[in-house]
């Protein structure tokens, strides 16, 4: 059956509830729920609360209260059905006398799954929805990557030249993009668990890797800041100021790093270039956040560097899930799409020879 | 007066009949005209023919007949006033009893402009639109910017991995992007007049430079192929084949190199990185056609070297035509912003800090 056009609605209500709570829940998942009453009119919103609080399907039918007897909850996550710090949410759903229940993703959780049959068992009508790809992309993107992979989900983050130069001749680099893309960069920063770059950055930028407000205020939350290398850096350098944790690690091992990282499930890279090539070798990029400026440079340090390609054929090709203009700048998202099957194939092509 | 939405409309079919002859036309101008009825009817669409033919108005009216009377004249150039091979336009109209002419670019041609205040001071309405950019961007494109400037016109053309590779660490670069893409290339290279690269580019892809259409056979019209550079190349190099005209010039200058294509006013420049440099630093690379494929190689040939920028402050920075999606790839059309005033601000700018 196709997704009904007011469940959706009411599910990109759902996604921007969870996206607001993005980065504030772990280890739960920032989940977003929307009750409607009986007349399909919205009663009540919820999200995620920090780890402790209530899931978001409570947090929706006690801002409904009465309303949602007889209604609709549509959840970005199958509701949980096991009792943790709070009681069950499949519970919660029937208790409030809800009819209907839409949710997007299956909980891959064993020990919170079942919340659908529970609620089937109980007479509640409960649809599972098609249509789930912006919320997987989106808000659970790497709360589910951690259930179905067991490790955190990195994000590779570069700013470049078109000819893909993330810094001049001369090393400097401030600034190739504009500022809505840098300010885009800093609200992301602000919802992430850690950022990692190597001692090569810290020594040619100093940067502070702080996600700061458009005012340039420091942001509410701060992300983990994670140098790693093998090279000393100076004990005044930024990014060990105490704006943010910072935690050190004498290793370029890309596995080691995550392996340290175990309590930070959504991991943004930014660089240098060999460390993205370390990364990206060792197949440990689930996303690239390409920022792309209408500049050239023809010199200077290139964006990425030693990823394990020699030859066309072996090029790490990408899924373009997106593609944004952010001011002047052109903000793409791609995820790995390699080895791609249909890679030897395109070698051969002969037409529209060169 | 803003421009009337039908004139646009009839605008657009001009354009795109001015389109479809654009490289046959020269030395004149590919120009679309169409004729509306009294009643705002299309009747008649025209295109310049080859040199020593007719014009786009005398095309279209040929087309409208008796039915041209009283109507509309929608051209994407103004018409011209004087008498060369062919006769002038505007007479051609005032003949044919067309009540209102609509033009799109004002002629820059000081001996055939004044085709407007001819046909003002017979009594026909003349409307100048202001929506003219579709026809400076488009098919006028490279004539308008000779008639300007007095030189060719030139696009440099690059295809590149996003990290801003031309070729893998091995040289080998068949294929980076798709067959769209690739199509796309070729369907330019058959409107243009003269195709440049290195010498270079010769001794390591050893490349056609042959417009071919899709299914592999050349196309009915072949640019100039153009070798520059100081190297010699081998006698068997398949640019030196009799599928086109080529040309191999003994310098790296890019001024030499447009003084010796003084006939040919829309130049593809397809590199390699240090030719494109060399243009980009003199200055002469007046659009960028940059093809970017999702993919990254970590080494290899950069799609430009040498610009002649050392420092971010002396970015090469671009103003973004077009950006649309080609099969997997991206196409961005660019045209030269430097050196910006707003450059130096820009660097000085505090937000977003690193």
């Amino acid at each position: 059956m196709p997704d009904r056009p007011q469940d959706l609605t009411a599910l990109q209500v759902a996604i921007d509830a969870a996206e607001a709570v993005r980065g504030t829940t772990s280890p739960n998942p920032p989940v977003g729920a929307v009750i409607l009453d009986a007349g399909g009119v919205v009663v009540g919103v919820g999200a995620t609360a920090p780890v402790g609080g209530p899931h978001a399907e409570v947090m929706a039918l006690r801002a409904a209260g009465s309303r949602a007897r007889g209604g609709t909850a549509v959840v970005t996550l199958e509701p949980c059905n096991h009792t943790g710090r709070t009681g069950p949410c499949a519970g919660a759903l029937l208790e409030a006398g809800v009819a209907r229940v839409v949710y997007a993703v299956a909980d891959p959780n064993p020990t919170a799954s079942g919340g659908a049959d529970t609620l089937r068992a109980a007479g509640v009508e409960v649809v599972p929805l098609t249509g789930t790809e912006l919320v997987e992309r989106g808000p659970l993107r790497a709360w589910l990557h951690r259930q179905r992979t067991g490790r955190a989900h990195v994000t590779w983050k570069f700013a470049a030249s078109l000819d893909g130069r993330s810094a001049a001749a001369d090393g400097t680099s401030q600034w190739i993009t504009g500022p809505a893309a840098r300010a885009r960069v800093h609200a992301e920063r602000a919802k992430l668990d850690a950022i990692v770059v190597g001692t090569g950055t810290v020594l040619a930028d100093d940067p502070w890797l702080t996600a700061r407000n458009p005012d340039g205020s420091l942001a509410a939350r701060q992300p983990l800041r994670v140098v790693v290398g093998e090279r000393e850096i100076p004990s005044n350098s930024r990014v060990l100021d105490d704006a943010a944790p910072t935690l050190v690690l004498r290793t370029r091992d890309p596995h080691e790093v995550l392996a340290a990282l175990s309590d930070h499930p959504d991991v943004l890279l930014e660089g240098g270039p060999h460390l993205a090539g370390a990364f990206l070798a060792a197949g440990l990029v689930d996303r690239v956040l390409a920022f792309l400026s209408p500049v050239l440079l023809g010199a200077g340090t290139s964006a990425v560097e030693d990823a394990g390609v020699g030859t066309i054929g072996q090029a790490l090709r990408f899924h373009r899930e997106s593609v944004e203009t952010v001011g002047d700048d052109l903000l793409l998202s791609l995820t790995p799409n390699f080895p791609s099957p249909s890679e030897s194939s395109e070698k051969n092509h002969t037409q529209g020879a060169h």
